[in-house]
C-alpha cells in the first residue's frame, strides 16, 4: 500500500492571476495533480507577486522556497544561456517540433541536465503555438524601416531588431499599451491574437504583423524543486508529469481555438491590418538569429551540447513540417 | 480513504502488437494509467486479433465483452457517418485544429454524445499529424490521371478518389505492398513516412505525394466502456482521461520526430520523389469533400448537429492556421 498521507505544495507562477492560455495552464496542472492523486497530493497556486516576484519564481524554487513553479523557462537566460532553447528562439520551433526534439530527439535530457545544476526538475507544462510579430503604428515596408525602430521585445528577439538597426526595450505588459499611445515606442510584441485583444494593442497601433520570427512556439514550463521531487512516491511522480503532459495538450488546443476567435474579432470588428514582414526584413532577420544561436554554442560546454543537439533537430524536422502542416494549408487554400 | 482494491481492465486495439506510433500509444495509456495509480488500476493491452478482431474493438466494448478499446473512430461510420468527424476528413483538421474543436469548440460534448448510444465514453489518445497523400506507380500530372486509378484508400478519401473517377479499394496493410508491386493497384496510401518506410512501398513505387487531403490529422481514440468507466473513482476517472492526454501530447512529438526522420531516409537513401498533387486535383478534390460532408450533415438529426458544429469550426480555424504555423513554415523557408 503506497503512503496516502496529505501533502500541500506550493506552485509559484509568472503569471497574473487567471491570465488566458498561461495562468489558466498553471491552474490546469495544479488542480490534476490534485485529481490525479485523489487529492493526497495538492497544490496552492500562486499569481506572479503574491509569493514570489514573476521573475523571482526559479530562484524561489530552487532555493527551496516554493515547491515548484510555472513560467517561460526563457526569463533564466541570465543563469544560462542555453535556457533559450527550451522556451523559444528566432526562427526556431513549432509547438509540434519543440515536443518533438524535447520527448523524442534528445532535449529533454539535456534540459535536466541544464536544471539539475540549479536543483529543478524541469517539464513542458503548456505552449502558445506561434506568437505574432507585433503591433506597429506604422508600416514596415523594408528593411530600412527597421532603422531606428523603438520595439518592445524581450530576449533573443530583441537581439534581432538591435542587429537590423532598431532598439529593444523591456516594458512589462501591462504598461505596454500607454508606452504605444505615447509614442515613448513604435512597437510591441506581447503574444498573440488571445492575449494582445485583452490588452487593447489594436485601439493605439493599427498594423499587427505575422507571423512572428521571434517565438515560433512559446513552450512554458513547470520546473519542480528536486528534493521536493525525489521525496514523492513513485506514482505522485508520474502524476506530476502527466498533469503537465496533459496540459500541453489542452493549452495548445485551447490557444488554437481561442486565437482564431479573436483574430476574427480584431480584423472584422476592430479594423486591426493584418501585415506580414517584407522578405528583406525575413532574410536579414534569419542571418542575425544564426549568428546569435551560434554564439549561444560557445559559451559554455553544456550550452554547446544543448546548441548542437538543437542545430541537428533544426536540420533535420523542417522539411517534415513543410512536406504535413505547411504543405497541407497551402493545399487548403488552393482548394478553396 | 479512496477505495485501492486493486482491478485489472482489458484494452483491444486495433493495431499490430507494439506498431509504431499506434501500438506504442496504446501501450503507453495503458502503462501510465497503472503508474498514476499506484498499480491500483492495471490495463492489460491486447493486439488486433488476439482478443477482438481489428474492426471488432468497439462491439467488444459496446458490449461488454472488453473494458477499452484503442483505435480510430473512423472505422465505426457503420454504426454512425458521424464517426467520420471524430478521426479525420478530407480538407479537415490539422491535429493542432482538432485539439481545438475537440477541447474548446464544442466537439467533445458532441462525440459523448454519440459514443453514448454506444454505451462508449470516447477520449483523444493519439494523433498521426498529417499523413502523406500515397504511393503512386506513374507521376499524377493532371486531374485526368485521376480516372481508372486504382488506389487502396478507405473510407470518405475513397469517395473523394471515386468522385475524381478512379477506384477505391480496400486492401489490410500487410497486403498493400504485393498488391503494389502485382499491379493490382496503382496507388496506395497507408500513414507517413514512420509507418510507410516499415512496410517497404518505396520498393515498388517511386512517387510519395503529399501531404494527402483525406487525413490532416489522424485522431486516434481511447473508447471505455460506459458502464466501466461509471463504475471507477473520481480519482480512477481522472487518470484515465490524462493518461490519454499525455499520450496524445506524447504521440504528435512521436509522429513529428520519427516522420522527419524516415522522410530523410526515404528521399536521401531510397530515391523516393516527392510530389505533391496538381492543382486541378486539389481542386476538384475539395469540391467532391465539401458535397461528401454536407451529405453526413443530413443523415439524422445527432450527424446534422455534429456536421454544423464541425463546419462553423472549419470556417473560423483555417485563418489562424494560415496566419500560424502555416505562415511561420513559409517566412522560415525565405529566411534560408
Amino acid at each position: 500500500m503506497v503512503n496516502r498521507g496529505l501533502r500541500q505544495l506550493l506552485m509559484v507562477t509568472s503569471w497574473p492571476r487567471d491570465m488566458p492560455g498561461l495562468g489558466d495552464s498553471a491552474n490546469r496542472v495544479a488542480r490534476l495533480i490534485g485529481e490525479l492523486s485523489g487529492g493526497a497530493l495538492t497544490v496552492e497556486v500562486a499569481a506572479a507577486g503574491e509569493r514570489a516576484p514573476a521573475l523571482g519564481v526559479f530562484d524561489a524554487v530552487s532555493l527551496g522556497r516554493a515547491d515548484m513553479y510555472h513560467a517561460a523557462d526563457y526569463y533564466w537566460t541570465g543563469k544560462s544561456p542555453a535556457y533559450a532553447f527550451f522556451t523559444a528562439v528566432p526562427f526556431g520551433f513549432s509547438a509540434q517540433e519543440q515536443m518533438a526534439w524535447i520527448d523524442h530527439g534528445g532535449g529533454q535530457a539535456l534540459w535536466n541536465e541544464l536544471s539539475a545544476q540549479f536543483d529543478i526538475v524541469p517539464f513542458q507544462a503548456a505552449n502558445t503555438g506561434v506568437q505574432m510579430g507585433g503591433w506597429f503604428k506604422r508600416e514596415i515596408r523594408s528593411l530600412d524601416d527597421m532603422r531606428g525602430l523603438k520595439m518592445r521585445i524581450p530576449g533573443l528577439g530583441g537581439d534581432v531588431i538591435r542587429a537590423l538597426g532598431g532598439t529593444s526595450q523591456l516594458v512589462p505588459g501591462g504598461e505596454i499599451f500607454s508606452a504605444l499611445q505615447s509614442g515613448a515606442i513604435d512597437a510591441a510584441e506581447w503574444v498573440g491574437p488571445w492575449n494582445d485583444f485583452q490588452l487593447g494593442f489594436y485601439r493605439v497601433a493599427p498594423y499587427y504583423y505575422g507571423p512572428g520570427f521571434h517565438e515560433p512556439g512559446g513552450s512554458l514550463a513547470c520546473g519542480v524543486n528536486r528534493q521536493v521531487f525525489e521525496s514523492l512516491s513513485t506514482e505522485h511522480k508520474a502524476i506530476v508529469r502527466a498533469a503537465c503532459e496533459a496540459t500541453h495538450h489542452w493549452s495548445l488546443g485551447a490557444f488554437h481555438w481561442h486565437s482564431a476567435e479573436h483574430l476574427r474579432i480584431l480584423t472584422e470588428e476592430h479594423n486591426t491590418r493584418l501585415a506580414r514582414f517584407p522578405d528583406d526584413v525575413i532574410r536579414a532577420a534569419g542571418a542575425a538569429s544564426r549568428d546569435i544561436l551560434a554564439d549561444i554554442g560557445r559559451r559554455d560546454n553544456l550550452s554547446r551540447r544543448i546548441y548542437d543537439s538543437w542545430i541537428a533537430a533544426r536540420r533535420a524536422l523542417p522539411a517534415w513540417s513543410d512536406a504535413a502542416e505547411g504543405g497541407y494549408y497551402t493545399m487548403r487554400t488552393t482548394a478553396g
